[in-house]
């Protein structure tokens, strides 16, 4: 005779229902950031990086990554992105040889939940970018730390980050 | 001279138009299920597989699979899922030396069309992953049936399966 | 000490906000073409191709193109398509041994941003794979030109191309 | 003080590794069916189904879900196919009303792993494309059983479904 | 008593078989263009379009493109690119107002097909990508023709257009 | 008269030529971490967090992610990869309420480029899920430093990075 057991559901992976949630505008900053050496830096800064222009190769990363974010964290929604925007800075203390850039992914939707996962995917793959194209140069480049700046909209309230 | 010809349109295929459709909550319940021999089941349940947690993996599979239904499912029309929920149970006759997973993917949607289609590809996707999962323990596992059980929403009415 | 350059923002690519446009039913149609040679037409007439049926395959593979717009064109907005139509006729001279195929792909959405990239996107889709069935019967085809025909919706108000 | 605890290894999810396996020529043959209605059996064979020719559009979803398995089956190695063909056949009992579609996937690779997981993808995405496409007429489809009926290449011999 | 009827196997859609085939370097290099107005090419020249730099993104869609042929050409066969480049020129008659963008993309690969398919693809999204960038500013833009300048490479030998 | 001016070419993107690399067995190893909160870390490790099983989750996020890294870094070239792991590790200073994830992932292949993207790609998709599967009890979390902490094969020699 067969039997029927249930698979212990505890730890159960799913993707939550969100279908009562209601659409309002949201964004979602999060910041990023690379460590790179000083030949790196004037390859960036000069435009003579072999693969092309780094900033820009980046930036056209994160957007298409942003975008592309519910395919790569599993139980994060699809929901339609509105605006993508990645910002770079230099962060530089020529003493003691420090160059690192800032990157900044400020992310907007008109949707059901919000879009902090988009925005921190997004300043990942910006700096995995930025590794990628300068990594003949040097490999001990460092990323992050990357966390969420800032969110609005949802029923959550805002959220800004404390330092 | 020029001429233009028409091509025959009978059996063009085309991603039919739901413009007018209303936005409804809706839900679709699929199963499918897959048969295994007794090694395959004792690696699942003592978590001995070599390549993971079986149904773990199965679980995020089939929630991946449901969010890129449309990209699988040519005439399928893309909908922003809110929730994707998948459960396993066994189906044990050790007198007949009988194991087999039984896969429900439960699906659901605000949008304009029904997600049976993801449903039914969630279901498919685990059983699809299971599989590949045990296949070095035996490769005569056999796959479904696999259907639709239920689906609320939508201007045609609930369906249940009648058996 | 630590000191902050901005990057120079000019011609920084983003993805702008469209957070406050209107949802509303919007269609686009593109037209392309590819000229092919006597055997490449026969080989499509007669279903003789030896990769399938040369148009069946290529009103599959622009349905699918335009539901993946966003993916391939970087700063293009995702939006959810409710249908996608696509024709082909035949444009003929035998007197010069002109072989044409006409491509026109009309996509429709209710959604903030118009579709006309889903359209050429399908219609280039559709061009390209005519192309690779058949390439093996001539690679001096010519895909195009290819253009935006008509457009509908949105705040902008319609377009029809003048020739 | 901190300290460190390695989290239970049993269970961990990995892609196995297959470098050190030979690359050869390998094949794999799966099975899939779908059992159909009267009306539906009338749509795909007479060419009236409103969202185009069935098998066409079948044939070509089985043969891009094939190419992309990889991304579909977490644990799957991704390898470069060299071949995909897909057939069907009618299996009728018109005494009892059985109309059933038998799906076969052919898959071909020159590789390190086998294709079986990319020949049963193959055949369920073409079941599923079916099921799409003649939903409208009747929503009691079955798909499958699913299996793998034959395996070459590799170094653990060749497999041929028993029944 | 049930009986089985084969499918008319004539335009049967398959990836066709190349395990047979050799692998060597290949190289292919498709032209593509677009005609803009002389708003846009300010726009281009000047760097003042308000989504970026034009040739800057519209390159990485055309590298990215090219790595995803196989997933948008369905009978392609996937094959890993180990090189993408792609030029743009300007070809300007001001008397006429004439202003065309020359878009050329040269892929490489060492593999058992050739990458005709990879680079007609990649010149149409850089022409894709050029006209989304620029339609806010016109949307008469005409993509190509597109087509192939040269193959190396492969068992059928090298190919070069005549004009 | 038409005239044609080259693009300045300089900082112009490319995925550059490796065709006459050798093919030979490369590993990668990076290390990604992220910071979590004392319920957070509760959840994990008793198995609580409403999403699901989190490191489970995680491991197929990354080794996913990691095949899918040349779609995600535009100039990556595409590899076929033969292994990926992923493993965790609790780093925990109770007195300072200090609770982190320390997360290494191992990729392996037998090709023509190197696996620190795919490494450094995986690490960081790792904690973005844990990062979105956690973040209902706290969105303060902390993602990296990510590096690279090991390469070998490959002309250039193996890399070990020192601290």
């Amino acid at each position: 005779m067969s039997e029927l057991t249930h698979f212990n559901e505890q730890g159960r992976a799913k993707m939550i229902d969100v279908s009562d949630k209601a659409e309002t505008t949201r964004t979602a900053i999060a910041k990023s950031s690379i460590i790179v050496n000083e030949t790196i830096h004037s390859q960036i800064t000069e435009g003579t990086n072999k693969k092309g222009d780094v900033f820009a190769v980046a930036q056209v990363a994160a957007i298409m990554a942003a975008k592309s974010t519910s395919s790569i964290i599993p139980m994060c929604h699809p929901i339609p992105l509105t605006g993508v925007n990645i910002h770079f800075e230099w962060n530089i203390d020529k003493s003691s040889a420090h160059y690192e850039v800032l990157i900044e992914a400020e992310v907007k939707t008109k949707g059901v939940t919000g879009v902090e996962m988009e925005a921190l995917t997004a300043a990942s793959a910006a700096a995995l970018t930025i590794y990628d194209m300068c990594k003949a140069a040097g490999k001990e480049m460092v990323i992050g730390p990357t966390m969420l700046l800032r969110k609005t909209g949802g029923k959550n309230g805002d959220y800004k980050r404390q330092f």
